[in-house]
Order: structure tokens, then C-alpha cells, then sequence
């Protein structure tokens, strides 16, 4: 049985402002006054994980450590199995400082070769409490990678996913659309469902 | 069609003595003489790929620019689809700069919880040649993980990985037995057929 979030303030365990808002909104029913870690002027931590929810659970931590305030963080990707997973819980890294997603898609593609074109894009969260008591929860949309990179919306490794059901990708999809059925969507039904 | 190996040189991308030894003895029946980049005083290259082969090709790359000779390099480590391709490519980096497999298995044991243990070792080659040519090949071993720890021999992840059609794990097999079907062997044989 998870804990239930019963405080009136949670920290959202990111510097990035347009998660924060995306969060917000997700949590308005439930008269949550989010607040970043950015704005209470905490460190963003180094991901040093070795999977998804590590890396969610470590932000959670730190922020609820450091704000003594219960916290949030997510961290997600892209896992292609016949890429032994990768580029996994290093999606990110992957475009460089410069986030160039177009050179880390060139080099999925590459790397992928005629290999199964299967992936999933993986989302966790972790919520954590200052006494150290940590919610996990992993969602998932499954698909397939496709060439060449088609649409505009999204971003990161949309224009090539493709989820199960769809003949269009991430990148051509609705946003609003993309919101119900993302790996994201799926880990915060599993949040709201268990904590709120 | 891979390029034969035609020379009489190769140089191993490691300054692994161990790995050198055993390198040398599966080439001996093709009558190459076998030399280690670190005895040629070659720099060991950061691995930065993103996969297995990636980074065995990396590594082969700059030891044959750096030897103006063919190199051979591999990448290995152990992949938990469960955990979205954990430990990966970052098998050796999960046991700490003082290599404590314990530790690094503990941690798989406690991220995997009830998920499904099903796993596979994957080794990766790379044969690369002065003029930019290379040739990749990828071995796997499929089995599933299982706790306690079972077994002395081996390395790494081996006292908890099982292989499908045994029932002892990797760490309780006679070595002799493991090298006949490991993800190594798997993908030596491949790179023989191919290029030897």
C-alpha cells in the first residue's frame, strides 16, 4: 500500500521550467502548491543510476532532503532491446550539451542497422519524503523506431517512435493526443492512482 | 562479406593482461602474433559509446590508428530488459572503481525486485584496420538471474546469472564448459567464420 501525499506543498526535483509547469498542471486537481527546486535555489543532482527509477528516486531524495519538503522527479528515454537498451537512461546525453537529438537519432539509426526496430520510451517517478520514505512508479508506451524523422511536435526522439496502434510518429502526434497515451502519462496515472 | 584477416599482427585494444592471454590463445591456430596496446604503450580509449559495439569499435579504431596495425577490441556486459537494458554497457562501471561485483549484484538484486529475471550477457567485437575498415560482430548468452550469489569461478555477474538449459549459474560452471557457450565464444566464432 503506497504512502499517501497528504501535505499541501511538494517540490518538483527540476531546474527545468517547462517540466515544473507540465507537473503542475498534471496536479492541479489535488490543490498541490508546487514549488522547483530551481526557485528554493537546491542543486540539480548527477545522475549516477543505473536505471530510471534510481535516477528518479536520487532527485527525489536530494530535493526532499534539501527543502525539507516532500519532492518529485522523473527521468525517462528511449530503450531499443536490440540495442541492449540503449540509448536508455542516457537519451539525454546522447544529443550532446548541445542537444542535438538529430545526431543522436542519426546514430540510433545507425547503430540500429536492420536490427528489430522495436523500443519503448520509459518513464519513472519517484516521490520522496524528508524521512526518507520513497514511492517508485515505472510507465511505458511501446512502439517502433522509423526513418526518416517525421513531424515537429514533441521533442527528444519523437519524429522516430511510433507507438503500437499509430501508423504516425511521436513527433507528428498531437501533443494533447501524445499527453493520454505517453510513458509519461502512464507512470503519473500510476502516481496519482496510488498517492492522491 | 567481411574482409579476411590477412596479416600476421594484431594488436589487442586492452592493457588487460588476462584478456590479452586469452585472445591470444583462441587466434593461436591462425598463427597471429598477438600484441597488447598497452605493451605498445597505447593510451586505453574513454568508452563513450552508446553500445556494446560502439565502444568495442572505438576502442579497435584508435589502437589500430595508434599501431598502424589491425586491433581487436571487445565490450561485454550483462543486459536486464526489466531494467530497461541495466546494467548494460556500464556493467564493470556499477562495481566501483575497487570492482566490487558484490555490491554491483546487490543492487541488481534490489532494483529488480519481483520484475522478470530474464537476462543476457552480450559481448561485442570489433576488428579494425589502419586504413578505417572494420568489422563488428555480437555475441549473446540468454538465462535469468537468481539470487543468493551462487558459484567461485568466473567473474563479474556470474555467481547470479543461470543459463537457459542449466541449472547452476555461470559462477558454478566449470570454465572450460562456460567458454564453450558464452556471449565471447559466441562472437569469436563469429568473428573466425568471417575474417579468419
Amino acid at each position: 500500500m503506497a504512502r499517501k501525499f497528504t501535505e499541501n506543498k511538494l517540490v518538483i526535483a527540476s531546474h527545468n521550467p517547462g517540466k515544473v509547469r507540465e507537473i503542475s498542471a498534471l496536479l492541479a486537481p489535488f490543490e498541490v502548491e508546487v514549488i522547483s527546486a530551481g526557485a528554493l535555489g537546491l542543486p540539480e543532482p548527477e545522475e549516477t543510476g543505473m536505471t530510471f527509477l534510481e535516477n528518479a528516486e536520487m532527485k527525489a531524495r536530494a530535493s526532499a532532503a534539501g527543502a525539507n519538503l516532500p519532492a518529485l522527479a522523473d527521468d525517462s528515454g528511449l530503450v531499443a532491446p536490440a540495442l541492449n537498451g540503449a540509448p536508455g537512461i542516457y537519451s539525454a546525453r546522447w544529443a550532446g550539451p548541445d542537444k542535438n537529438f538529430d545526431r543522436a537519432m542519426d546514430r540510433v539509426k545507425k547503430e540500429l542497422g536492420a536490427g528489430d526496430p522495436a523500443a519503448h520510451f520509459t518513464a519513472a517517478l519517484a516521490l520522496a519524503w524528508p524521512d526518507g520514505h520513497v514511492e517508485r512508479f515505472e510507465g511505458k508506451v511501446h512502439g517502433r523506431l522509423a526513418w526518416p524523422k517525421r513531424g515537429d511536435q514533441g521533442f527528444g526522439y519523437d519524429p522516430i517512435f511510433i507507438p503500437d496502434g499509430y501508423d504516425i510518429t511521436f513527433g507528428e502526434m498531437d501533443p494533447g493526443h501524445k499527453h493520454t497515451i505517453s510513458h509519461r502519462a502512464n507512470a503519473f496515472k500510476q502516481l496519482i492512482n496510488a498517492c492522491f
